[in-house]
């Protein structure tokens, strides 16, 4: 058997590209005692591993180059020998940028079963896996969202941001998105049940941002889920209500490099305003109450999303880049076989 | 009896000036039912007193023009027509710029009575008052200081940077102080038994601010008690160690109108670090638990403090605006009889 994957080629100098990546294709290992062998049919594209491919100070290793990229999958297990797994069980995994893995079946969180007949398996990468988990941990546990209050969250319909705005909706508040074009904001009102969408690229000043949202959040805002930094940081902040919450969860903005100035620093004191940065990996104590709730509300038909699927492994760099730019709509995956 | 007071004459363009406010002499108003007649001993002059003078969307309402400048005060009942305070009894509280005040004796919070047997009278406006308590909140409440954490504060020789510090080593951490001047460097160290104190004055960039707090913070920064803003706080950001906690208290290098950006954004992110701006009067229920601690370690001289004293109500405008510039040295007041 043939494994396909991509490994980092080299380091970005700035913008990412094609070049960074290389297709490999390697023999699939035979598992060793303990080990299962997965084949994946999804691949998770997430904004993080961006991050990784830069040789900074940063909240996790750098990827190194030569290795697989990092990222999570769902699969099959088609070859276990390890008594905990057997072929044919579906798992969620951080199998990488390929199309096998042999995983380490005792090592804790490595590899988790799941059950694919209630929830769809490439939901395990979506709202019920690492980016909704994100949303509930940013949302529930740190803006801890209260009936009437307005949240605001950018990247709305994404995998992260659609979650949290139809969380925030479930807990009795005012959910304003902010996406990239009339087709997303469309979808995040329409289909996710959203308040109010607004579209940054139709308002490519400060003034102009900031009166588009005095008209979706009147009332001001009390929560922002951050993912982009930036000039949509910048002007949300502006209207946030004394005691407002900020959860920091990305800046892809500024993963290429751009400034991540924060125009207005004195909001912070005036406001009384409690921001806080987190990666979900850092609070797994929640992750099975969170888990918890997201699926049952998938299960149930009550928490939507949306997929951009791309087509073989090879296609993954190009899916990769593209999600940078927000050209994906919703939840970005590789199918696999 | 004749009153002398200070009134907010108009606000200011950009730096205040003593043109921004006039003497006034009016008659001393009799005491009516339920009021008392308080003389004040010492006046407390403080920089938040600066944001209320612009009229500006802000935490608190701008001070009026032509009203008498808002302030901390502690001094004696002189005339008592409400039955809970009688003539002689020494009192603590927001008098304002003036010899004298009659106070509602029946409203809540106005007024507060004071041993000054144990603890000197001026303390109430500074260690074991306004500023005292500020310190313990953000140190104590916000950052919530481990032993052997690094805890920076900047404005180190005020009268709530010296009592952050020594909360600080109270609690078993590294405290390090960040002044203007070596000598206040040398007294923040020396008196006040910090670890060590940098001068701000004496590394005019960021490369060599930074190679100061290298030195004195070898294991990073895990507190910042922030008061300034600017480069000072940009350079400890820079520093901070994972989860790290941030109280904001204040930003008085901004308090002119300079910008406040905060320059890399993202460090609150790949730090996951968590940031409070607060206010000291909103949080209430604390005081009695802060004072009773601060009154402890004074009257045990064990938390110390340095004054910056101004004789006369006419030369309360100089001394605030020398406190805006860094001028005075420890808690500033103006002494009124």
């Amino acid at each position: 058997m043939t494994n396909h994957r991509i490994v980092l080629a080299s380091r970005p100098a700035a913008e990412a590209s094609v070049d960074n990546f290389r297709l490999e294709e390697v023999p699939v290992p035979a598992p060793a005692d303990g080990q299962v062998l997965v084949r994946h049919h999804y691949l998770s594209l997430d904004p993080y591993m961006r991050m990784r491919m830069n040789d900074a100070k940063n909240y996790a290793e750098p990827q190194p180059i030569g290795a697989v990229m990092i990222g999570g999958t769902v699969g099959e297990v088609v070859e276990s020998r390890h008594p905990g797994y057997a072929a044919g069980d579906k798992v969620v995994g951080m199998g990488g940028w390929q199309e096998y893995a042999v995983v380490d079946g005792g090592q804790a969180g490595l590899l988790r079963k799941v059950d694919a007949t209630r929830i769809p398996l490439a939901a395990y990468l979506g709202a019920v896996g690492m980016p909704g988990v994100t949303a509930w941990v940013g949302l529930i546990h740190l803006i801890q969202p209260k009936a009437g209050e307005t949240i605001v969250v950018d990247a709305a319909s994404g995998a992260v941001g659609s979650a949290v705005g139809q969380l925030a909706k479930s807990r009795g508040c005012r959910a304003v998105g902010i996406a990239g074009g009339a087709d997303k904001c469309a979808y995040v009102v329409d289909e996710l049940g959203f308040d109010a969408c607004i579209d940054y690229k139709a308002h490519r000043d400060f003034a102009s941002l900031t009166a588009a949202l005095d008209a979706a959040a009147p009332k001001g805002v009390d929560g922002l889920f951050e993912n982009v930094g930036g000039r949509i940081f910048d002007a949300v902040l502006s209207r946030m209500n004394a005691f407002g919450r900020v959860a920091l969860c990305g800046l892809i903005s500024g993963y290429e490099g751009e400034s991540l100035a924060i125009a207005n620093g004195r909001l912070l004191l005036t406001q009384r305003l409690k921001l806080q940065g987190f990666i979900v990996s850092e609070h797994m104590p929640l992750w099975p109450q969170a888990l918890q709730e997201l699926g049952g509300l998938v299960a149930a038909g009550k928490l939507k999303y949306r997929e951009s699927v791309a087509q073989g492994i090879a296609a993954a760099p190009e899916a990769f880049l593209g999600l940078l730019k927000g050209r994906n709509f919703g939840k970005q995956l590789v199918k696999l076989i």
